[in-house]
């Protein structure tokens, strides 16, 4: 008997290896001082025109999104996804990205499949200037399904200590919200239910609603909002930043207020996509729930001072960047609504 | 319809997070700025003392030991393993650790579940110093199996760049083996083939030759190397490492020696533990085949110079460690074997 026999094929983990390397390697800069392939990757910070830095660290993962990709044979944007995502979640503590690692596990190690999700993770690496230095690519029979996988990132940024987020958040303070690309990366095992097991779609079904199909629709990549904020993060117009994932605005925006302070939203300020009206309506979802599953729309909300809202206005025009005034920062706690 | 009847409940992993974020908290030292629950966990290095420091970064799962875990019902090791084998990767390279981020995917949040497997993280994070300072927790229903899950750890440490590992490896030098405790966290799925299936043992199973039952056998935490190794790294007595994890000594040790040079490895310079025997037996498995799949019972090897072999043999001695001479550098490639 081999590892083989016992369902692990090392011949085909070397064959994938070899692909990874190229992928990884296109995303390096000079701060990269190993190939992969290393027991870790090497990293040499430029930390020169910092006075007390911080490294910022994050992991994710991109939750039952996966499905959908592999229900559509779709593997060379999920990658790109939860680079997005980790991006965003150390932005919102005013962190730069440094170095990204991936965490591939798969069912059967598809050398082809492997190649498709880490050239997603290299597509976004290389954007967003967050070098592949390291990852893992293991195959599991038993716990993934044959033709399933799932994927953790890994990211490590940095930020100066004293210029970290949130600072200085009042009432009276602006939220502002920019538009997410669909569902992003939260909700999915709400909305395969309603759409395939509840309506009976597929992921080929066209909406005209949608436009598209709703594999395309549910598979739209996270967006990172990085270069729509790294120019106002470095001119210090933004107090606090909120990434809508899991939990929707109730457990994502409170965390970034003070003590005492909270948020309100109004109804109607932006536009809610069609995507989530026909998972709600299908599924009949209470729009509470809507409200912690989802980001209705909104994927990155700014909390800015009054006297910068136009300026942070402009500059977001000036990346066109759509965003809305979707709400203000009072007194209390939690999230609640006007109409 | 709401997110639980899709099988994802968002209050059972708020109770998990509550958990999590008690065990993160015991392992934390001065450098961790934030708490768990932020997006980021934040982290100023200590930089002083480095000329020019080098950030060391890696990632890695426990492969299919996890399911000899959920057939035992003992989760609280096998985080455990996770950071002891993150820990070692890293300092092969000469690096030593700063933080720690897990993530962790099931079928069904059971806090409960949680809070064990996090217990494991923090045990040992705590015993090396390297706090955990994020990670995320996500129940997947259709990706895992309702009791099923799977982990990836990620660790960053820090090295003084022209202390980098492998340095000045030559012909000539010592192979020094450190034992492993078990099959650490590679090969299982031969393994758990080979005795679940083949030779038709349940966990439960008493072997005579182990002195124990198969579970415990199997689930023996994989060993840091970090309290032995790192009086030898400060005194400059290493010139390469190598962690014997998947792939084996082949897959190991060629990689941190130089063009030019390979490993000759003598047969029973070591004693190879009798669950290696087993499985090899069991599974009618050849030399070859185990000898790429599993570590045979030497979890770490040291490169050495002739001259450091004394003071490096008395310094392991002195933290109560086994040591071999299990061979050495010899012109060539890859690694062979005498008797």
């Amino acid at each position: 008997m081999d590892y083989r026999d016992a369902g692990v094929d090392i011949s085909a983990a070397d064959a994938a290896k070899a692909r990874i390397k190229a992928l990884a390697k296109s995303t390096f800069n000079p701060s990269v001082l190993t190939e992969i392939g290393s027991f870790g990757g090497m990293f040499r910070p430029e930390l020169a025109q910092y006075r007390e830095p911080v490294l910022v660290a994050s992991t994710d993962g991109v939750g039952t999104k996966i499905k959908v990709a592999i229900e559509a044979g779709v593997h060379d944007t999920i990658g790109y996804d939860l680079v997005a995502h980790c991006v965003n979640d150390i932005l919102v503590q005013g962190a730069l990205p440094l170095f990204f690692l991936d965490y591939v596990a798969l069912g059967r190690m598809d050398p082809d499949k492997v190649e498709q999700i880490v050239a997603g993770f290299a597509r976004a690496c290389a954007e967003f200037q967050c070098p592949l230095i390291g990852g893992e690519t293991a195959e599991m029979p038993g716990t993934y399904a044959e033709d399933d996988y799932d994927l953790a990132g890994f990211i490590v940024g940095v930020v100066e200590r004293d210029q970290a987020l949130p600072r200085g958040v009042q009432e009276g303070d602006v939220l502002v919200g920019l538009p997410s690309a669909g569902l992003h990366t939260n909700g999915y095992s709400l909305a395969r239910k309603v759409l395939f097991e509840t309506l009976g779609h597929r992921v080929s079904t066209e909406l005209p609603e949608l436009g598209t199909t709703i594999g395309r629709a549910l598979l739209a990549p996270h967006r990172s909002y990085l270069g729509a904020l790294e120019p106002l993060l470095a001119r210090d117009k933004v107090r606090a930043l909120a990434h809508i994932t899991g939990g929707g605005f109730a457990g994502n925006l409170p965390r970034v207020l003070p003590e005492g302070l909270g948020a309100l939203l109004r109804r109607g300020s932006w536009d809610v996509p069609q995507l989530f009206r026909v998972i709600q309506k299908g599924g009949s979802v209470s729009d509470e729930e809507m409200a912690r599953t989802f980001n209705m729309g909104i994927g990155m909300v700014l909390v800015v001072s009054p006297s910068d809202l136009h300026d942070v206005e402009h500059s977001l025009e000036r990346r066109a960047e759509t965003s809305f005034v979707i709400g203000s920062v009072v007194r209390g706690a939690g999230v609640s609504w006007e109409e």
